[in-house]
């Protein structure tokens, strides 16, 4: 760990080595492991079991994924080779949009380079370029989200009290998050907050990540378990949801993470905003009916069969449910645009509605 | 383990040493241990650190603790030690009322007694006709639920799919269950019943007790996380919801384990029968507003903060969260009626309202 970059970013390159780092997220909270991608193969890895994770990241570490590719290509077949790499980096997961936008857009710049020295650069610069728009787009989706924050923190005394499920923090995206960003925001703009951190069964991305990421930045925070958002809601405990997405209609339907439609379910029936903060990239323009359309992977049970975390300084993984019992591990959940009180996006905050979306990205929509 | 009476109930007098034994419920799935309950203290104890849950069974070892209380009264002051037990005991656990009610109908009939040899045998015998009539009212409500799962039975290729939230089968009352009551009557009806077990987060007892249980009798059966219900609920994956509880007002709100109201709402969402499982003694006769009036118990944070589980043959807890992070516990929490489809009881199925429920236990509403 070279760099203060990775206190508060999951990626970045080497220059040294002109190799990507990432943190390896599956070891976190307990262990700060920094992992080297060398390869587009130690790339394909790190994002199908996870170091890395997160719609927006997981199209960053495409985008340099490209790069790897091409830096590692072997000089007979460099092209074909190129390919087959960005054909494999877009199968890795199949939810997450950002992966196949990212990976398209570097490749089809380096198609214009003059030769493979260029095509290298391009791709490096390009993927690089992709991970500051979306720290540019993080942070504006902070400015918005905190435009919502600031009138509940005025009605009330007390903390606002925010609700997010599993992590669109900075360790989702590049810096600030999406869902955190507006929580980043208010904390720092001195606003009192306090999150509702959901367990985020089975990989535990909210108890081992968010909180994490909001201890290290002193934001109030207390965990729950991901049954407890309803009771929560239903006893006035909870003024706001942000969310992160995975893979967003243009027409307003919501991938995210499983267990996010049951908290919007709870949200809509006792009248608290509910609120999924994206970057344009996350915005899937293609579909138009989430439920029917969007792929949602479905994971080995082991990641519900077993459970990881730390018994006298020794990280383990222990079994809980009988061995012989079958489990099945449903990675995402689609929430209908109707349960969605509106996106929060780099552009400002627009309704659930294809008219809401096509308001801020006209240029998106093909007319 | 002396009895075959073990692997079917979860409470029995050992009739040699005059003590009550119990599973300790908190070793399973991994290890099958018994525990001795000599004292009205060790009953207390089991009830609140959860070697016994569910709540007719948290009735049934109340019962049995007033017996345990009266073997062990000091001759000096027998009659003050008894009632400050019975005192202890209905605060062991605030949520479950067949606590208050099972203590409450020992107590009392002990006062009947002429001597105190009188009052210890009567209170073995009630506790231990109480138990059997739990055995009773669970074997009806297994025959009441049947009814409903033939008709989805005869609609549909493929296996009846039920989805059941945290432990109410025989290990939370007596024998059958009263969730599970149903799923075993038709298992044994020769019916294909495929049952999606909620892990129940934080004390897992659908993947540790609902798992254990249905493997046991050989009954299909999948564990999924807390988040997936709604998800399978929107992909048709779901015929029915059977759910217990821990106290069920007569006007129809329902507090079970906490994260069932999510499960309604999914149900009610995608039109999905949500039933809830219960005998007489789980029904509160005098409180009307679920939601306002009966009490949510709030557990150590450290059953969120660790996971129990097995690893190389070793029982052992790990730490999942950053250890500097804080937890809450909500234990329960409280379905409205408009959200129930009916009530499964040992005298039928009824509408979750106070007509339906009147409608069957006339007796017990005071005009």
């Amino acid at each position: 760990v070279s760099s203060a970059q990775t206190l508060n970013r999951p990626i970045w390159l080497n220059s040294a080595s002109g190799y990507v780092q990432v943190i390896d997220q599956r070891r976190l909270p307990h262990k700060l492991v920094i992992a080297d991608l060398k390869t587009v193969d130690d790339t394909i890895h790190a994002i199908q079991t996870m170091y890395v994770r997160g719609a927006p990241l997981i199209g960053v570490t495409g985008a340099y994924g490209v790069y790897l590719a091409a830096l590692t290509a072997p000089a007979s077949d460099a092209a074909d080779h190129l390919e087959a790499a960005c054909a494999k980096l877009k199968a890795a997961r199949p939810t997450a949009i950002n992966l196949a936008w990212a990976v398209d857009r570097v490749s089809a710049l380096v198609q214009t380079a003059a030769d493979w020295p260029a095509k290298i650069a391009l791709a490096r610069e390009e993927a690089g370029r992709i991970a500051e728009e979306e720290v540019a787009n993080c942070r504006s989706i902070g400015q918005h989200g905190l435009a919502l924050i600031k009138p509940l923190a005025a009605q009330k005394q007390g903390p606002v009290n925010i609700l997010t499920h599993c992590n669109a923090g900075w360790l989702a995206c590049v810096e600030y998050g999406t869902a955190t960003a507006p929580i980043y925001a208010a904390a720092a703009a001195g606003l009192d907050v306090h999150v509702w951190v959901d367990e985020t069964r089975p990989l535990n991305q909210g108890s081992r990540l968010t909180a994490w990421e909001l201890g290290q930045a002193d934001v109030p925070h207390t965990i729950v378990t991901d049954n407890a958002g309803g009771h929560l809601m239903q006893h006035g405990q909870v003024d706001m949801v942000i969310v992160g997405t995975d893979r967003t209609t243009h027409t307003g339907d919501v991938a995210n993470k499983i267990g996010t439609y049951l908290k919007a379910l709870a949200a809509h029936d006792n009248d608290v905003p509910f609120y999924v903060a994206l970057p344009s990239s996350t915005f899937d323009w293609a579909l138009t009916d989430g439920l029917a359309q969007i792929p949602i992977e479905e994971r080995d049970p082991d990641e519900v069969r077993l459970v990881a975390g730390l018994q006298d300084a020794v990280e383990r993984e222990v079994l809980v449910p009988p061995a012989t019992s079958r489990a099945a591990n449903y990675a995402f959940d689609v929430t209908p645009a109707r349960l969605v009180t509106g996106f929060i996006t780099e552009r400002g905050v627009c309704a659930a509605t294809p008219e809401g979306v096509a308001g801020l990205f006209p240029e998106k929509i093909k007319s």
